[in-house]
């Protein structure tokens, strides 16, 4: 098959989105900035849920789920988190359609079928789930609360993106109660960690793990942790948060508890999430101007094999070495697929295989059954060699677990070599404009000269990182004293 | 714990009402209409959602995500189905909200952020898919084309009840399409006998397969498909169904593929889904007074382990015994559950696990460790026996499936003896209100007497069984000709 595809170093922008939709994980639909996660990019989401699930239960966290709409008066309880959201929420006003006297065969909005009070559909859940916890938690026997949900959430966004910023995604919200201030601030750094274990080991994404700025935090919390991964294009891109609300929606929906003493006190409450944003983190890590690169661990198929033939019988003995290979796999619990489309030549499945980013693939003729050996090439490299037939599946299975650390190591290096330390302005906008990634630089710790450097260079401060060191210094842009360095980079 | 549980015999609707909310399955929340599914009960679904996917991906299936919003324009494009939904549709209008001037702190929808189309929350997928199979298929080599969905609907309903009918529900929803009509309806009756297994040999439900009337059928098929449990008060409830859409849905979006001979055809297609819908059916197939009873298939805890003791040594010697059953039901993966909290008495823990619907609970107590015996009791039985220590894990894991067999015959026995035969009307309208159950009775295949009848009584046909034998008879209501019996029944 024939990629077209354009390559980064022509437009990344095109290139992230052109290889979304021909490698099959999304594309867009006819609901305006709506997306239709097709079944190859469905399948990589399924493994970061089936991980991510796993990872929250051992945790200690179980699964329950809560309405999508949120009335009006709700929604407005908690009022920071409001005003952040009410900007771009989607607002059911009626419940029945009529149809329409004036246009045969269409459909109208009944007027008499108007709410008596208007439904958001959830941008996150905060409201909802709090206003239940009001009934679920008296005593400090109710607490910790450790709840999690699946779920989709709408958020009305102008300018959309595939997977990166859409008006519906896909994710998951824990949202969690407790009884000390000591208790809810160690869950936000354990979610907090629980997301870094899963970017870096899982994903292969390298992250720094910090705290946002007042202008940065999540509407309603105290305090927001973050993940903060970097694009091979230099931009930095959120991949996950876990805020400290304080007592804040405690105080909004009236959620106390009775302590020890039998004293009422407002519980300190958690929430923490992760998007099929995630997609986007992955896509923008791993691959290239060929297509796809997954992670052994997020790939639908780990392994495909492809034969080589030009006659029926040459077919016959090609396949029966492949369906040894495909048992051999499956007991080892590798994802194999036999690719043995007659319809499709060798070269056009090369080709359809590494736009998809499979890891591994075996390719095997008649002359590999001769000499017991087969051609195993590497997604990732772009490597290949021979390989003895005896032992192939412990080697292949080995190699997978090879190119998952080398993925991850690849990306560190760049993330790495990609943080800049600057002292000046003039050496800010030069790192930012002639290299790109994250720029170490001091900051004077107000929102007035955050916002001024966004304006001047779309840069925002990242995180404030957890093992930063005490440094001081001034600040890049007014020369005012500060006491360490924050992480600035354009973003996502 | 005090259960306070109002008995079946004394008000059933009234008995799941409770029991729902009290065994911790589901709770009405803030949203009118919307439930909160509490973790007790979300637990129980996964383990359906976790059977059902292994099933329907070992039927050729793939999973994926399609938007929440259906633009009015395609709702209505097919028009059956359009008509069908139209009176129940949560419709979004606007996307944003701002401050109340007249009101500080009250947000207020912007009446500048009208929709220029209004979004339906989709009741059902059909128009977002097929929209968008226009896109997919092309060739005959692109089908059949087999997806399946998982997501969370909305049909504004007034009058609601948990699990049973809320205006949000969680449910599945496949959507395949083929080349041939014969290839589509072999696909929708598949997909029922998936459904139909999944409910007898999974959940323990025995269920009617057949065909709905063109009443009873979904809005833009040709023929649905169903499967029709009976519930232990005598009324019908529709656990499942798969509908043969024919070409409507490719008609209505234009959705064509070229066949072998390179001639435009349009496709065939199906669809078919499962409800949050079955944990009612699961509650009311197999609950009693004392709570849920849960087959061990679906009991997120199938062991419950509760010491008996006095003083702290007696407690320290259980718990070793217990600990030690526990790592031995883990590695037969039997969900287990060693209950071990001090601040409860035995009395009360086994009161709560039987209202929980724990399908085995095990004692511990000193005798029992000085006899090498425990007391083992089933939840579906209400009986108790004592066991031999060695050996216990073994039995109790073979008790599991003979639960789990024996609950299933139980409702089949119940099921099979309220299917009743009658001949007139008067016999109808007697077995209905004194007996209850599916009543199989000539009709004489009108929608009009099918009506009057419903109207009469309350009863509607639930299926033209697929395996009823021609038998030539006249209709209980009108006295024309019939050439079958069909099944009535109230029903949920």
């Amino acid at each position: 098959m024939s990629k077209n595809l354009t390559t980064r170093e022509e437009d990344y922008s095109k290139w992230y989105n052109e290889l979304v939709v021909k490698a099959d994980l999304a594309e867009n639909s006819g609901v305006k900035g709506c997306m239709v996660i097709k079944p190859y990019g469905y399948a990589i989401w399924e493994k970061m849920q089936a991980e991510l699930d796993r990872m929250f239960k051992e945790t200690g966290h179980q699964n329950a789920y809560f309405p999508l709409f949120v009335p009006k008066s709700m929604f407005e309880a908690e009022e920071k988190n409001a005003e952040g959201f009410a900007k771009e929420c989607a607002i059911v006003t009626h419940y029945r359609l009529k149809n329409d006297p004036d246009k045969p065969g269409k459909l109208m909005v009944d007027p008499n079928a108007k709410l008596e009070e208007e439904l958001i559909v959830r941008p996150t859940s905060e409201a909802i789930i709090w206003s239940t916890y009001k009934k679920w938690i008296q005593s400090h026997r109710d607490l910790p609360l450790l709840i999690n949900q699946w779920a989709n959430v709408v958020r009305w966004e102008m300018r959309t993106r595939l997977f990166l910023r859409t008006a519906e995604f896909l994710w998951q919200e824990g949202h969690t109660a407790h009884a000390t201030r000591s208790e809810a601030i160690e869950e936000s750094e354990k979610m907090m960690n629980v997301y870094a274990d899963f970017a870096e080991n899982f994903m292969g994404i390298p992250v720094i793990k910090g705290l946002k700025t007042e202008t940065e935090r999540f509407a309603g919390a105290e305090e927001t942790y973050c993940i903060e991964a970097l694009m091979q294009d230099g931009k930095a891109l959120q991949a996950g948060t876990s805020h400290f609300l304080g007592q804040n929606f405690a105080k909004a929906f009236d959620v106390k508890f009775a302590n020890h003493e039998g004293k009422l006190e407002h519980v300190w409450g958690t929430s923490w999430g992760v998007s099929t944003r995630l997609m986007g983190a992955l896509v923008m890590t791993h691959s290239d101007d060929n297509g796809l690169v997954l992670p052994p661990n997020l790939a639908p198929i780990q392994v495909v094999i492809v034969p080589i033939y030009k006659s029926d019988e040459e077919f016959a003995a090609v396949s029966e070495a492949a369906q040894t290979l495909v048992s051999q796999f499956r007991k080892l619990r590798v994802s194999v697929k036999f690719d043995d489309r007659t319809t499709q030549k060798p070269g056009f499945k090369f080709a359809e295989w590494e736009l998809k980013g499979v890891p591994v693939r075996i390719a095997i003729g008649p002359k590999d059954l001769e000499n017991g050996t087969f051609e195993v090439a590497r997604r990732d490299t772009l490597t290949k060699e021979v390989v003895q037939k005896d032992g192939i599946v412990t080697y292949v299975n080995d190699l997978l677990e090879t190119i998952q650390q080398s993925l991850f190591n690849k990306a560190l290096d760049y993330r790495n070599s990609h943080i800049t330390k600057v002292e000046n302005f003039d050496e800010f906008k030069d790192v930012l404009e002639n290299k790109g990634g994250f720029i170490s630089a001091h900051w004077d710790g107000t929102p007035e000269t955050e916002e001024k450097i966004k304006e001047m260079t779309k840069a925002t401060i990242r995180c404030i990182a957890l093992d930063r060191v005490a440094e001081s210094g001034v600040c890049v842009l007014t020369g005012k004293p500060s006491e360490g360095r924050v992480l600035f980079a354009k973003a996502y």
